[in-house]
């Protein structure tokens, strides 16, 4: 069963029933669920995810290292359940108030600290096989996207290719949107919002019968879910558009396959028909962009080597090859030094050209 | 006349005509404008805002020491006057690169890095009197907005109460677009996206007939001349919400009375209406909110005396009483601690009690 297909609601119930027929039962109420920890993440080759493997975890009420924890995921529990009867939305940092509050007769709270609540709600995440946004708990809010999509969304019908120079916001939580027409032949996902409104501005999805979506920076969860689903549920490739640079590589990285953080949500998090469109080494050559070189600093070759050493690019060729040449240079490059070449040069030449002959990396 | 109102391609002409007449004349090349330094930056107690004085500055082409600058300044002017004619808009990062050429028969760049043709820019807008976004450079896109407005914008009509749980993508630059209907009696500004994404759940801005605008952290150029705009051409009082610490102070200030930065741009860049709504030191009692208190560490005293110094402040009653109460708690608190009242405290009792009984600080 896709996740997305689950019932939050009846999973959160079935996990309290269970806690009931423990104490019912005179045993100790005990939680089951994936081990999250590094020595549990593993690359698998077959879906190329990073994945949680097959250890698992118990979490006591009557178990002095367990308690308190065993606490937390329960508040967490009851915390979602309510947003999911009231219908209502909430930011892990509310998560985070709504549940430090005081152990009756006692001066101790149930969380002091974010980090104990989020820990608790992705612990949940694996014993409900729910991802936080259907538990209602959701991400940042970052992002625009244009293009010819019509979607149904708090029960209003928003046309992409209506919205003037702003676009559609992307909100935090994209799980209850319905797409009722979806025109395009693949996604163009970029991480600076100032290459996303050069291509807006130039109508460069309307022209080019794609769809045009950026954050800034890192990838939050509500556009890797929107990207996903647009991908699983009209199979349209996904290129990414970053800098020439170790960043730029890590941001496609994270994307395609997953990481240590998102290991147990791999399934809706990772997006395995993405390919990185640029800025690649050869268009260093080919768009003749040597002259806007970033000369590396130590922690760029740092970063590099860290990157060219992951599982999956290790035996990548074409990969191996970039990062070799990368090196060779010594320097970097921004996407946005395509700009030296003429206002529109990547709306009209880069971008086309290199979509044509399917210059991707994979 | 409104800077709005002013043509930037005639600007930019007469701009380029009055050196050719100092060239054709014989003379040397000059452009006099306002001196952009910290000991022209002036607090007017009148307007409110900061501003420069009445220091001028001059920039010859026969000086050694104006040569590059001067270079430099017609560069970004060219760059602008191109993007003017071909009505497209770029970034920055793009002038920057745009402007990165070498000099014929030189090895010289007429910029090498980014704060040579961002600080020529800003001598533009003040030798042009016109913005940097009637110029056709776009500073950052971020930020959200909802509420019963329809406005116009790159030929599309878009009504900000239809577009589901993401709202409009506000663009980085807003001077085009047109204000059709505007159906609300304030604007709530607020610093952070969660809580934005909390208040349009609940529909706040539908019950309370307001609109609501968020970005995340720091307020762009984008945002503020949208904010600018609706409350010069539709008379509405700007509210700001954000967290209590001196940082959210900061947020305010900057809005209100400008900053040193943004001196030669006070005039359409200052929101003299805002009022700051909350969180304040009284709410900490009234809502009983100690509890969220977040221990201060010395940053945050220090950077509380700083504000506290402020020009704008110093005299201000109600905001030194804010200071002290502040400093007393050694203590700030998240907006988000609402959230420990309840899911929708905040849409329901915090903002519309605290609105009735008119709790600004000014």
């Amino acid at each position: 069963m896709k996740k997305q297909e689950k019932k939050p609601n009846k999973e959160l119930e079935d996990f309290g029933k269970k806690l009931v027929v423990d104490i019912d039962k005179g045993r100790n109420p005990t939680i089951e669920f994936s081990l999250r920890s590094l020595s549990n993440v593993v690359y698998d080759t077959k879906s190329r995810t990073l994945k949680l493997g097959n250890k698992q975890q118990q979490r006591s009420f009557f178990n002095v290292g367990h308690a308190k924890k065993f606490l937390q995921t329960l508040e967490v529990a009851k915390v979602s359940k309510n947003l999911l009867n009231v219908n209502k939305h909430a930011s892990l940092r509310d998560v985070f108030y709504m549940a430090k509050r005081t152990i009756p007769q006692s001066n101790i709270n149930i969380v002091d600290d974010q980090v104990e609540s989020d820990k608790a709600l992705e612990d949940l995440e694996l014993i409900t096989d729910c991802s936080r946004e259907q538990l209602n708990v959701n991400a940042n809010k970052m992002g625009s996207v244009a293009g010819n999509v019509v979607i149904e969304d708090a029960g209003d019908s928003i046309n992409w290719s209506k919205l003037g120079s702003g676009g559609w916001s992307i909100p935090s939580n994209v799980e209850n949107i319905k797409f009722k027409s979806v025109k395009a032949k693949y996604i163009i996902y970029m991480e600076k919002q100032a290459v996303w409104e050069r291509l807006h501005e130039d109508k460069f999805w309307n022209k080019q019968n794609c769809l045009i979506v950026t954050s800034q920076g890192q990838t939050t969860r509500g556009i890797r879910r929107l990207l996903q689903r647009i991908n699983d549920e009209y199979k349209l490739p996904i290129y990414v558009l970053a800098d020439f640079d170790p960043w730029g590589f890590y941001i496609y990285s994270v994307l395609k396959f997953g990481s240590i953080n998102l290991a147990h949500m791999s399934g809706t998090m990772t997006l395995q028909n993405a390919r990185f469109l640029g800025v690649t080494a050869d268009d260093v050559d080919n768009y003749d962009l040597k002259k806007h070189f970033i000369k590396f600093k130590d922690v760029d070759y740092t970063r590099l080597k860290q990157i060219a050493d992951y599982d999956w690019f290790k035996n990548n060729k074409p990969w191996q090859r970039q990062f070799k040449m990368m090196k060779g240079f010594g320097a970097k490059l921004e996407i946005q030094s395509l700009s030296s070449k003429g206002i529109t040069f990547i709306s009209d030449k880069y971008l086309p050209e290199k979509i044509k002959k399917k210059e991707f990396l994979d």
